[in-house]
């Protein structure tokens, strides 16, 4: 596509560069913000510098934060006795999300895959064993890590260097909450035949 | 959602308030940003900025530009007797892209929309009807708005206004390229058979 100005076209190729903003999707917020006469674009730069600036990473557990510790460390009422073990950032928010969990976590900063050249080495595992040697507290590691081959490669991984004494658990694997069995894979609808559950009166609805 | 970071949460917040980028396509850019050790944050910042800074409005046509007259109406390979009026720079982009056209344009900034707070004066009308008045090269005025009841009245409305000698001609309203007669609506499907052709044997594939 011929832009008009050179300046719009640098601020489509920018916001082109971002995951899922396609090159309609870039002009269309280019237009936008060049349109917009409020403090909008101000508002999005700051934000962003920001994000340089003023974002921190957790010591303990990696997650983004705005000190050295974040809240969910710090936090008093969490559980210290359990560590979830998970990919990203964004696992955690999804796990709050259900307010299921009150634990801490773990942020492993992605999974073992050869392929894509992460290693052990690339990735938190060195700064879990720490954590859980230098603990006293710990008593079960949850791995809420993605069921695929580079997953549970990375749980075996880590359940070889962790000390017998600590509880490993994985989350439940299963058909999902609204799925039909018709159209559940071999492996997932094997898997969780093998893994049934006592019937929970209290969780049914 | 619960961020670990009011930092976070600021971006996430911001890009949010992009059109079209929900609250989890927000939270996605902010995290894909913050983990970006290269400069893909200075150039996003970059380029927001000269959209204040270095973006202008081209003096002639509304179109945006990097100079006072845009490189569309310093062309002298342009021709200057044909003036398309279209609604936004979307539509520039759009009609440039077909390479069908070879004239200049006129941006009105949207359509006569009442329900809107639109009126003529809010669009660049005054400014077409200088145009063509101080010029004496001006032939054909092609209104390339959109098909609605508010384009149909910004086109009247114009015409009105402008000197019987000046042809005006409206892009050809019909069945879209492979589209289905089945499923045209009504009005269309009217208008197209009134306002039927003569068959081109060159302009068939």
């Amino acid at each position: 596509m011929k832009y008009s100005s050179k300046t719009l076209e640098k601020a489509v190729d920018a916001l082109n560069s971002l995951p899922s903003i396609g090159k309609k999707s870039a002009l269309r917020l280019a237009l936008h913000l060049a349109a917009n006469k409020g403090d909008k674009k101000q508002r999005i730069i700051n934000a962003i510098t920001s994000l340089s600036t003023d974002l921190k990473v957790c010591e303990v557990c990696n997650n983004y934060a705005d000190t050295v510790i974040c809240d969910i460390c710090t936090d008093p009422s969490r559980n210290k006795n359990l560590i979830c073990v998970v990919e990203s950032v964004k696992d955690v928010l999804a796990i709050e999300n259900t307010q299921q969990y009150s634990g801490v976590y773990h942020i492993l900063g992605g999974v073992i895959s050869p392929l894509e050249g992460l290693g052990p080495e690339e990735l938190n595992i060195q700064e879990l064993l720490d954590r859980v040697k230098s603990s006293t507290v710990i008593e079960e590691i949850i791995m809420a890590i993605s069921p695929t081959i580079e997953g549970d490669t990375t749980i075996y991984y880590i359940s070889k260097l962790l000390d017998d004494t600590i509880k490993i658990s994985t989350i439940a694997r299963g058909v999902s909450f609204g799925g039909d069995l018709e159209y559940a894979d071999e492996l997932t609808l094997g898997r969780s035949i093998h893994s049934r559950t006592n019937y929970n009166k209290e969780l049914s609805i």
